[in-house]
């Protein structure tokens, strides 16, 4: 799950949280770098049904995690951490988006992990659009398109 | 410098070359990933003027680096070293690009470089263009702009 | 936790794994870098009393885990990945140990975070020891030592 | 090359200029982790007779490097980035040491790199030295023996 720390709209907080919860409902741990905004809303999401959530943070001090983080890993990395969230995802649910989440989504593709888009970034080269995020509508989509991904 | 290191069009590689060439001149020490394609023919353009070349390497082995790399730096982070690339630069190129250089870009404008891109991905949301990466249209518009950029 | 992947003896594998319990008892989230040997005895006995076991990963995939990992991050980054283990925890526990293990201990103590030693490495710079890690007997005192320092 | 950026006697320093010296003299790239102390004197020495310095920072600043540093590469890893260090070098001459050369030198041993201790860290286990430690007592016995054990 990538998204925001600052800026996302309350529709993107909303689907955020609403997919923490089915995707932990469906027994997977949420994975996410661990801070604010979406990332925090999909934590509360997936603990408000008892779920796992791991936080991969980009500082030193594990206190620098939201509150329903369980599991903080700080890196210490930066924003070279947004690699290590990438790795320890079967697929990556982008919703909304800054350039750390592109970064995020970019870093998937290339390593051939499946990418789900909810009001995400839209990619083209030379006005052709690229294919490789699963574009959805809703978190319920989200949830199902990402597990589905993942199975395979 | 950024690029992807297959499938990159004669176009893009003769760019890449001349850009290399021109940095050099400049007196500007060339960073990139330091494999082949795009990476390479800028790394023999800078060469070719006696430029100094900085390949920061995605596996641990020196000998992966391109022949034209004069200090490569072997990481063994895989494509987490992305943003390694990006932090030893003070203003990014990319030139064509694939799902790595959109990382690449996507690091850099995140942590506030300067981008520019030739032939490279178009980037929007809600089909509003991003106005991060500032395009051109040639290898010297490139070089230009990106040292100008760069000393801001 | 930290301690070698091969060649630890029985007696450091039943300290290890006696400790990982009173750890989890203590309520304890016990880091590793999550491969066999010492660091699977700890899990092992974490989890045999249901604690949580985070594994901090060198290589890329999940499945090099031991199967008393509950969260896994696979960090692609080798033996870089030290780093994050002990910046991942609060306090150090070394048993028995090799290079790897050694590396995690300098990393701790550059760091400022408690070593706690049990069959370890013994430290020494022109003739004099070095007091930096705290010297125990068994696996019951490296539990109480631990948690005591890292409360501090 | 590595060593302390603080606290190193003024006996380490110069052996640490003089084997920077002697390395660049034979053709070496002198890497180290890019600060003061013994890194900059090796720096310097390396410098003296034109010779090409890496410096891998742990910061995300160039300026943080010495001004003998040809070729900086900010990080923004804290000491993660010493296993960085050890990985673009043939071999390691640790010169003193604090906790974050313990660390290196752990490290090269880790991963079969050739070690070579002046005035640095004594390692034992069980009341047994450890002999992965080539020990020499002079600046030139310690470029000679970097030498031929990286050229084996």
């Amino acid at each position: 799950m990538v998204g925001p720390g600052d800026g996302a709209t309350a529709a993107e907080l909303g689907a955020a949280e609403e997919l923490g919860r089915l995707l932990a409902e469906a027994g997977v741990v949420v994975v996410s770098g661990g801070l604010g905004g979406v990332m925090e809303a999909a934590c509360r999401g997936a603990r408000s049904v008892g779920g796992l959530t791991l936080g991969i943070l980009p500082g030193r001090d594990r206190r620098e995690a939201n509150p329903h983080v369980e599991v903080a890993v700080p890196t210490g990395m930066g924003e070279a951490r947004n690699a290590l969230v990438v790795r320890a995802a079967d697929a990556v649910v982008a919703v909304g988006g800054a350039y750390g989440t592109l970064s995020e989504i970019a870093l998937a593709l290339k390593t051939g992990k499946p990418v789900v888009g909810l009001h995400t970034w839209e990619l083209a080269r030379g006005g052709e659009p690229d294919g490789g995020v699963t574009r959805v509508e809703s978190a319920g989509d989200a949830a199902r398109t990402a597990l589905d991904l993942a199975r395979k």
